[in-house]
């Protein structure tokens, strides 16, 4: 099937699920993960057919061994996958909310009533869990989706979307197409077109990917190309606060994008070089004149840069960072508002680790992704962020010239 | 000054205005209402020159008259306009309200904040009054915004721009740039080019405009290229409501984007007749073989279908609409639910004019322009289509991996 085809019936499957009832999704999400529970083994022999190929690149040098990490599935992870469909059947619905109610006049209603986008394109490399997670959140949000995986997944992706999709069959009055995938680059290149049926792009992936997403398409993109997260322990900062922080924010997880990559330190900081032999000691490589400010390691190093102001610390992580998470450590309350207001970044924290940046940890229960946008969703973003609203207004025969001229006034009521 | 540069201090100013309190930004909305006061004349003046060079076009007939009443500022619109900066320095401030406020443990509180979303691209057609509205909206929302207006009103928005900028000066402590215009068609290409440091483009003119800009951006874009706006009278409609809101929907003001542009009939409606005669006598123009059945009119024409079920209606709708604004009109309430549940529209209305779509008729206060995105701000958009959010997280040293080895736990309390 072509893409257009595959575009067109998800756009008519995105007006289809956008009225079914809560319950009909979470039955789809149950049976989803009573599938997944059966066909374990099915998956487990797909995956080491990835897996077989992906070793012989790894061993060639052509894959990096974190690929290979990444694209199996063992026990735990299955058990995770299958556990986090049914953390999102357990959500809240995000469908249907009431975000306004308003009287206009008298028996002329509004309401701003929260409804699912439409279509999402779903761009993501290795991590076959990934078509899993997404899919159940736009089921759940009431969106189709058209995913597109890393070919080293191919044949994962490949079963588990099998899968899923019989057990969607199964399912009373649950709409056909909702979750499908495509294979190729040519069906990326025409996704990224398909403006007509695709309402948002959300690229799950490095740093290249989702730039040359976002640099070539008009649909909205939802994500993060990089995390250049800061760090700037102030004068005031205390010591051992200082070195829990940068220390857990290098090295909890380095390679994730909330991971810290430059550290500043107010020149008048009395333990400068105590902290900086502490962070050593951690294994942590300091480079004090990296060849660019906004360089991601993801690993164990850290761009270390001494800054004669908060202003300038200010100044440096908006122009450098990647307006996705930057910390302040001090004990100086003003200084952490000044920092906090004044740092253009989705996160702004006070003496905690950016690591915290996510949307589990925020308590959202499920999470998108990360986003550095500044429209639509910013930060770690949960169910909320694949919806929008419509507004309902319903009236008696209402109309516009009886208020233009006069005869009738508004009253705005909210009720 | 070249666009870049000028890119650059916006993007300067964007983050020093994203500071101030909401009383700088009241004092700059009173001095610029105070300033438009003092210099009518000037403002006429200027408005004069591009009136003279509009009546030659006119009289040669490359200008449509509708253009030279659009670009007229008269005593009754600069009464408006300045009314119109007042009524935004009235409004409650849209930054810094909290959105959400959550204890993920004990001392590690995160709290979700609108902020503003940095810098606005505007790129809007004859009418000059827009100029000083949207600086306005802009100032109050705490964003920069370049503006570009259309040539035939060039001397009016200049003499407008250089007597807010002139009043700004006076205003302790508001920052430089926050409000500057270009001139140019190569001044819009590099604008939509600019997403390094333009975060929103909002063009206000006409439907071939949005879509150039629409194509041509890779920039978020928040408007609508066109209103293809449907009526269906159901075969339970009143017929009195039906002609009642018709006539208001098509012929109240026929020029607007919330016009209705085709009606939707039943089979089965038995005043058929009665309705289309009353919509002739009203001096509406009838179609039923449009050459497309998403043409907006913006005179008194309407296409007409008869249509076999509610179904048929809703598909034609969500096939043919531009998503703008759709109603029905029952005296069935479960229809009613089905059209409005169904019918994928920033609007959607149930025995109500579509004229309605306004967010002055919203109670919104002011209104940005009316969007169909389906993503960031969707129907008639407020001050709050101008926000985003940043989270801000409180700690006292709290990292991740006490979360990730079990030492503690999140509790995630609502505050």
């Amino acid at each position: 099937m072509d893409f257009i085809e595959i575009a067109k019936s998800a756009k008519q499957a995105s007006l289809e699920i956008a009225g079914i009832n809560v319950e009909i999704k979470n039955n789809a999400l149950k049976a989803i993960a009573e599938a997944f529970e059966e066909n374990k083994n099915a998956i487990f022999e797909a995956n080491n057919q990835d897996l077989e190929q992906a070793k012989i690149l790894v061993d060639e040098g052509k894959h990096a061994k974190s690929t290979f990490n990444r694209l199996k599935l063992d026990e735990n992870k299955m058990r995770d996958m299958i556990q986090g469909v049914k953390d999102i059947s357990q959500l809240e619905d995000p469908i249907g909310k009431i975000l306004l109610k308003r009287e206009l006049d008298e028996n002329l209603i509004l309401t701003k009533v929260s409804c699912p986008i439409g279509v999402l394109g779903i761009i993501f490399e290795a991590r076959p869990d990934v078509i899993s997670q997404i899919s159940s959140l736009a089921i759940k949000s009431s969106n189709a989706v058209i995913l597109k995986g890393g070919k080293e997944s191919a044949n994962t992706n490949r079963k588990i979307m099998e899968i899923m999709n019989n057990a969607l069959q199964t399912v009373p009055q649950f709409p056909k197409n909702v979750i499908q995938q495509v294979f190729t680059h040519e069906d990326i290149a025409q996704m990224l077109k398909c403006d007509e049926y695709i309402n948002l792009i959300i690229p799950r992936g490095g740093n290249k990917l989702v730039k040359y997403i976002k640099e070539n398409t008009n649909i909205p993109v939802l994500g993060h190309a990089s995390g250049i997260c800061h760090i700037y322990t102030d004068k005031s900062a205390d010591i051992d606060e200082a070195i829990k922080i940068i220390v857990d924010a290098k090295t909890q997880y380095p390679s994730a994008c909330n991971a810290v990559e430059t550290l500043l330190i107010h020149k008048d900081f009395s333990k400068k070089e105590e902290l900086l032999a502490a962070l050593q000691l951690e294994d942590i490589k300091l480079i004090t004149e990296p060849e660019s400010w906004d360089t991601e390691y993801g690993d164990k190093i850290l761009s270390v840069k001494i800054v004669n102001s908060l202003e300038e610390a200010i100044t440096h992580i908006n122009k450098y960072g990647s307006g996705h998470t930057d910390c302040i450590i001090t004990q100086d309350e003003k200084n952490a508002q000044i920092f906090m207001n004044n740092v253009d970044s989705a996160g702004v924290y006070w003496n905690a680790s950016t690591r915290f940046a996510d949307g589990f940890r925020y308590g959202f229960g499920a999470e998108v992704g990360i986003s550095t946008n500044k429209t639509h969703a910013r930060g770690p973003v949960g169910l909320e962020g694949l919806t929008i609203y419509k507004y309902r207004l319903t009236g008696k025969g209402h109309i516009v010239d009886d208020y233009a001229k006069g005869i009738k006034q508004f009253h705005h009521k909210d009720l």
